[in-house]
């Protein structure tokens, strides 16, 4: 197995060099070959490279840096409305404008852009998923003009590693995989599951410097807070009904 | 680049050889390592061995033959419980029992999900999506004894390949890319998209069988129905609030 896998890290830095075209293209149709719901392939892949655009596409993404500094930005979205298109032109009645449907074309646009992700990375390229993506929908749908149809899923930025961070912290295997049937955690599993990420060094730092007495009051209370999700929820749903998807 | 990513094709059957555990554990090792939201990890993976526990599972994704043949079925789930557990030891009042929640943790465990296939066909095995998961998460749910807090988005077999089949047609890539806006497709655009799909012997064949006049129309006549698509919304929809993602 390549060891990128394994030894990879989000890059939030990138040099200035270009993504050659050629490269991305290869990159992209690796994507294209992942399973798909049907063969149905109910996806597009909006590539973002102009400065201007990047520069429109900034504030939906909470103005990270990386959307104007990486060379390249891709926005995976759920996509119905060319299929429905080349259903309308051949006498067949589309009947995708359900949850069913929106789910089955995310899941499709989300196993298309790990792919891409994992080809770039295996090309020396980084990448960064960006989660502002489903706060603001809204806004990145009117910059890229996505139809009825449409909705994104994911951003990614695209570069060459300006500079490779430590490799973040991750839950043990056993944390995460659980044989034949769930095994429900126990507060001393949780308390063994948590205490190496707990005791970080930058964990503690973190939460020094927000005034909290837990590294899950962090979360809670600062970094994804209920008020927030509830408001983001409300947005994102609003979002995926009006591109057509009812429920 | 690997040529894994371009030479892929979806593996059905599969030899009775079994998949090594420490190969294995290499393999869901190399998709823990992917992007999550805020390195939250709100994922887990499912993994079925035992041959009772896959024959309880084949109903649920309509008996195909893959579910019992496979030696490894393998279910990712959207996981909040974990999390939340955590939040309520330390402290802290999670608020993620909404829809963007729900989409956050899916995102999460379908990046993992793709990971996890990746290295699997790096390693020579073969994987299958089942578009099942969704239509049946209540069964699954029940035969996993999954809590609330978690809602399985993918399902996968994994062996290795007894029968390489030939590769599956794609879209041409320039139909699913798009360059910094997205242009809607014209009338014209769908008939050169298509052209090569409906001209497949197999698609020919398929079209006749069914006795229908168009491909398209055995995609929404046969397929994937408005009525099961609407039918199964509603499961899925009242399987993800039930296990605790209010909208």
């Amino acid at each position: 197995m390549n060891n990128t896998y394994l030894t990879r890290r989000t890059i939030r830095k990138y040099e200035e060099r270009e993504v050659d075209s050629t490269l991305l293209e290869r990159i992209l149709t690796s994507g294209t070959r992942v399973s798909t719901t049907g063969n149905m392939q109910v996806y597009s892949i909006i590539v973002t490279r102009d400065q201007e655009m990047k520069r429109r596409l900034a504030p939906a993404h909470f103005h990270q840096p990386m959307v104007t500094e990486a060379p390249v930005v891709l926005t995976f979205c759920a996509d119905f409305n060319r299929f429905n298109r080349w259903c309308h032109q051949r006498e067949a009645e589309p009947g995708y404008d359900n949850f069913l449907s929106f789910m089955t074309a995310a899941i499709d646009a989300l196993l298309a852009a790990q792919t891409v992700c994992n080809a770039a990375e295996e090309e020396g390229l980084g990448i960064c998923y960006l989660g502002t993506v489903t706060y603001n929908a809204d806004k990145i749908i009117e910059v890229l003009k996505l139809p009825r149809g449409v909705v994104p899923v994911a951003s990614v930025t695209m570069g060459w590693p300006a500079m490779v961070p430590e490799q973040p912290d991750r839950l043990p295997l056993e944390a995460v995989v659980h044989h034949e049937t769930y095994r429900d955690y126990t507060a001393g599993m949780i308390d063994d599951i948590y205490r190496a990420k707990e005791a970080r060094e930058d964990n503690l730092k973190f939460i020094a410097e927000n005034k909290k007495q837990t590294l899950a009051q962090v979360f809670t209370d600062v970094r994804y807070k209920k008020s927030d999700n509830e408001f983001f929820s409300a947005k994102y749903l609003e979002v995926i009904r009006r591109q057509g998807f009812y429920f």
